[in-house]
């Protein structure tokens, strides 16, 4: 590999680090924030430009606004490309290949579609306020900065079938009701139930128990039909919500696995043990499936628990080089003894699982447990 | 056997392959998508006759669609009744008690009630009006060629009693809340709460929790049986979701089965691991159980993962003759290892247990085990 | 034991067989369809009477139904507390005490509160009216007969306490929005929301998602709070939800249990199979708990499997006399064989755990199985 | 220890046990049911205060009523913070230390925002009523009576995040929404569509299924946004739901853990059982996981089960001093045998397991078991 090569795989992977790499250093934090703050701005921005007093008012700021948030996102989107990383989870890639996966990425999309409005506006100009929506999907954005938002969105995204299907299963609802509908109110309100592309209105306000009232029978008949349509309704909801209440329920459960005798007893801190004693430890443990790259601990995060590796390999982050943690292994129980917040960031290098221990817990452990107390305290000194 | 009876056998055969099959083949896909195709045409066909305005103008193609939809789907159900398949899961049926068989299926009544209201509308032209719904519900028919939608109604169909009990429950609230409301308020609005059946009205529209506000109580007595009602609501909302939920989680539980030490030694393939690696091998292998008949992969399906078979029986359709493979034996590597959609459909012919092996994990497993690349990569070049 | 005790022993269990029994024969059968047509004519009767056209019209009539539902609720509610069976779950009770346990049940207060009103009314004849709801109150006598209504409400009833407790929250939050409310309305919107109280309809209304609309906020201040209770009222929807779905999710895992090889290998019938067949055997095995007096299946069901008894003792209903099945002794096969509806009632004396073998099942193991396929038939044949 | 701190000490230990020790005492009961009148007082006065015609009547008495809760909360605000406990899970802390840890919990926050608008109001007399609000959060002091509603409010607490990210999805809806039918229908309807804020007014009513319909489109592309919008509501309605029932589903079997013929085989009771006499018994117990503190049985409550301690260690509170109980005991028993209440509080003192056995299946086991029942019943002869 020449020397250049290496400085530009340098380059990218520092590039790659800043925008998407979870770093907790001063410059990662800089620019995960600025992001934020414009994409905040820019939406914001666009809200107050559609109240037409406002619009009239604050024209240059609002243009100011989105002219910096188009520059600063055009090269925001191309600088992930640029960067994409070669490696994919078991294998490299070249890296135009890498640049096309990232490309058919839900949140590479997300990236385009804020910007290219813009930029297609200089060609079909009439039709720029349809494309003020997409301008929006900006706010979709800060799903890379919260896990919490992600992780819900990939529980709908997994379900995207079922949720689908269900959507079909209320379309034939909302025709039938709207037939049946139109049939018993079409003589009595022609202007409302006078045809069925009419009544599909009132189908679709009532099948979702939304019920505006704009549009309401008033015969006998299309009462008893309506309340057959809010029942309906009330099963129609249920399809998604045990849809998605499974998704999450599969998805915790595929984390979780049972903590064994043998898992316990291979971690050298609690080998000197009795029998008995394992049995108490074990009580206290907690499982925790990772996959590969999962982030276990954040540098600065609140420390409310330690970890011990049942299986698989963990990376702390130190000063100097990297530390490899595997079987057997504790962490994170440097911050609990001192009551600070996380002093380096764990990341897994290979699927793991992972044995917790709460801070209150550890306290009691190491309470009764003089033993085990004192290795702790000795791990942890020894890793200043 | 007469040869007479032979081909008629193969006909009947080649018909059902044809609209029921399942199929990947250049016929079966053009009869389905033709099927599609003539149901949402005649879909739209009613719902746009509805609108006075487009009746008017394209009464005659409306006619013709109408006509064409009914002349196919007879002929299809015609087809569907003669084809009826006369093996049953486990035993050979009489052709006659098949199709009484098929007659008695819920697709069957929903393909009968498509037709039916055109021919019985020539008896009672009168009440042609009303059959109109029955024509609508050919959108049923879709659920034959979406497995999503189909499993939804399943699980629809298999809590029907449950949810037919709470509807029940909420019919009885209705009428105890249309009661305690009338006699609160039919002084105030004798037009709107003057009878229980009025009041009734205002119930069912409140509990589903639609709450259109054309009816609404004014009296202070009114609005504190309203409260009370809409949290009875909010219960009520909860009985069906409650089963739905568990109704899908039940289903999901019941195609889980552990993945057994065992199970995993006794694949060929793996014997030569150590006790090690079959140990890190099982973390990978998911289980699936599949009923008889089921088609685990589809030709022209995207690759994601491969399969090794556990108990049962899986048919491979093969250009030739199919392919027979049982407990021990592995599938659906070939698309994997060269990233090609599926080429083939496979099909358990009894229930079988599946251990799955994602892709990414394939890719994984044969980077650590050379061994087991070779095996794979050498029987995947054996099958072409 | 007196011969006179024992007669009138015996006529209160057969009233109470007949009451509450769930027998088949013709004059249980009788009187429980009577029953459910008096409360469906009595509430009909509730019902229209209200409607002043109706009541003017058909006073004789409903007055007629009223005075016949009350003679024959006020004698079964008194021959049911008569009847109250002395044998509790484990002990004999002295008749009183049970009459007394009797009437602490449910269904005895809604009993008694079916035919109360009236005979109060004698007294309190200036509110008769506001006795009329209690007389829907019957509605829910239907609980009786309906194993699945029975079962929402005891979900219901289990869940009373955290179900309260959102309840509780719920009035929480209502008086915070209506609170919050009231100060950014009360200037615009006086009549609608100038004090608390008035803005608390406001508040329950937009809480539960039901949403009248006939009272609105207008203000920004007053849209963001509404915003913000909605919000809310989505989190509040979840809690019953989330409650209501565990409770049917506990329900139904404790009447699961796992069936082990022991249990099956127990089974005279399948004591000859190897050890693989006892394995396939397995996978068609479902597993049941049933609570002592149960009915497993009743005469003239539809017949869609068979029960192998693996712990407790199942009675069956025989002609001449009732026939006890304890550990290892199947029944249900008769009809399963014949494709008849269910020949008799069976009733688990004890509390019971059955393995259910589904009407497919069966046959692909008979077919597989001929030994197994020969003791079925011969055991068939000797029960006749 | 000096004399004098031990009295003070035991003055602190005495006034946190009345305020907050779940005693059951005279005294403690008084106490307890004069704070939760008072906060219903200090409710209802506040509620009816905000009626025009009632403040002016019943000034003086609303008055006295705040300054009556004013006191009496501050008071108990002071003598929760001064008698903090010293003891945190594991450890001692120091008095000061105890107090902040008790000033950062949720209740002492509601505590104190029950208490400081009245103090702050003196400076900022111009606000006091938008510090009304505040007056209202008293009733969430009712949760710490109220197990039920804590739990509850303890389940929302832990999934905050995961509600508070569906909440920002649900936010970014709103966005969408509010563009996308601004444009719309901003021409037809500009005084309601005429700005996106305006607009998302109407957005948040449709997805949260309020559905006023004080604001409602009327245009067909409208008309199809908004039913798209509706669509997205219902899958909106299931992240909360999901979450929460997973929560509560999560909760519940953590709770729980598998009985082992070894925890029952180590109750000396049932030691002398043959291993299907155990096998019987081990049918009847139920799991139960308790925390340290946990109030496990109440004097005064009604008795419907006995409980054996698979591990941990149980005080229960005896007239003279309290008994300890650890593995094997069992207790609970005397008020079943008698059917009375409770006649003593049980508290967990470590994190225990217990094997709950329900009043019926007592009775069952001994009449079975005549050496079970011996044992029982001398055993409550002793503890008399």
């Amino acid at each position: 590999m020449s020397s250049e090569r290496k400085t530009l795989l340098a380059a990218r992977s520092r590039v790659h680090y800043l925008l998407d790499g979870g770093g907790n250093d001063f410059t990662s934090r800089l620019v995960h924030r600025s992001l934020v703050l414009l994409i905040f701005a820019s939406i914001s921005a666009v809200v107050l430009e559609s109240v037409p007093r406002l619009a009239a008012r604050y024209d240059a700021l609002f243009l100011a606004i989105e002219l910096l948030a188009i520059f600063v996102f055009t090269i925001e989107f191309a600088l992930r490309v640029w960067s994409a990383p070669e490696h994919a989870p078991y294998a490299e890639l070249h890296p135009w290949r890498a640049r096309l996966e990232f490309l058919r990425t839900g949140s590479a999309i997300i990236d385009l579609l804020s910007v290219l409005p813009f930029y297609l506006s200089f060609f079909i100009p009439e039709e720029f306020r349809v494309l003020l929506v997409f301008r929006l999907l900006r706010f979709f954005k800060l799903a890379r900065y919260s896990p919490g938002m992600r992780s819900l969105m990939a529980a709908l995204q997994s379900e995207r079938k079922a949720l689908m299907a269900s959507a079909v299963i209320l379309f034939g609802l909302v025709l039938l009701a709207a037939a049946a509908m139109h049939m018993a109110e079409h003589d009595v309100q022609p202007e409302r139930f006078g045809s069925i592309p009419d009544a599909m209105w009132w189908a679709i306000v009532t099948l979702t128990t939304v019920g505006y009232g704009d549009v309401v029978p008033v015969t006998t008949a299309g009462r008893v039909i309506a309340g057959i349509t809010m029942l309906a309704g009330l099963m129609m909801l249920a399809l998604p919500v045990g849809i998605i209440a499974n998704a999450f329920s599969e998805e915790i459960h595929r984390r979780e696995f049972v903590v064994t005798w043998g898992m316990v007893a291979r971690v050298p801190l609690f080998a000197s043990l009795s029998a008995a004693e394992i049995a108490e430890v074990m009580d206290y443990l907690r499982a925790r499936t990772v996959p590969t790259d999962t982030i276990i601990m954040r540098r600065g995060d609140v420390a409310d628990c330690m970890f011990f590796i049942a299986a698989g390999e963990v990376e702390i982050e130190a000063p100097h080089e990297p530390l490899k943690l595997s079987i057997g292994n504790f962490f994170g129980e440097m911050s609990l003894l001192r009551q600070t917040r996380r002093s380096a960031t764990a990341r897994a290098t290979q699927p793991s699982k992972l044995l917790v221990l709460e801070a209150d817990d550890l306290t009691a452990l190491m309470a009764r447990n003089p033993r085990i107390a004192q290795s702790i305290e000795a791990a942890a000194k020894a890793r200043q």
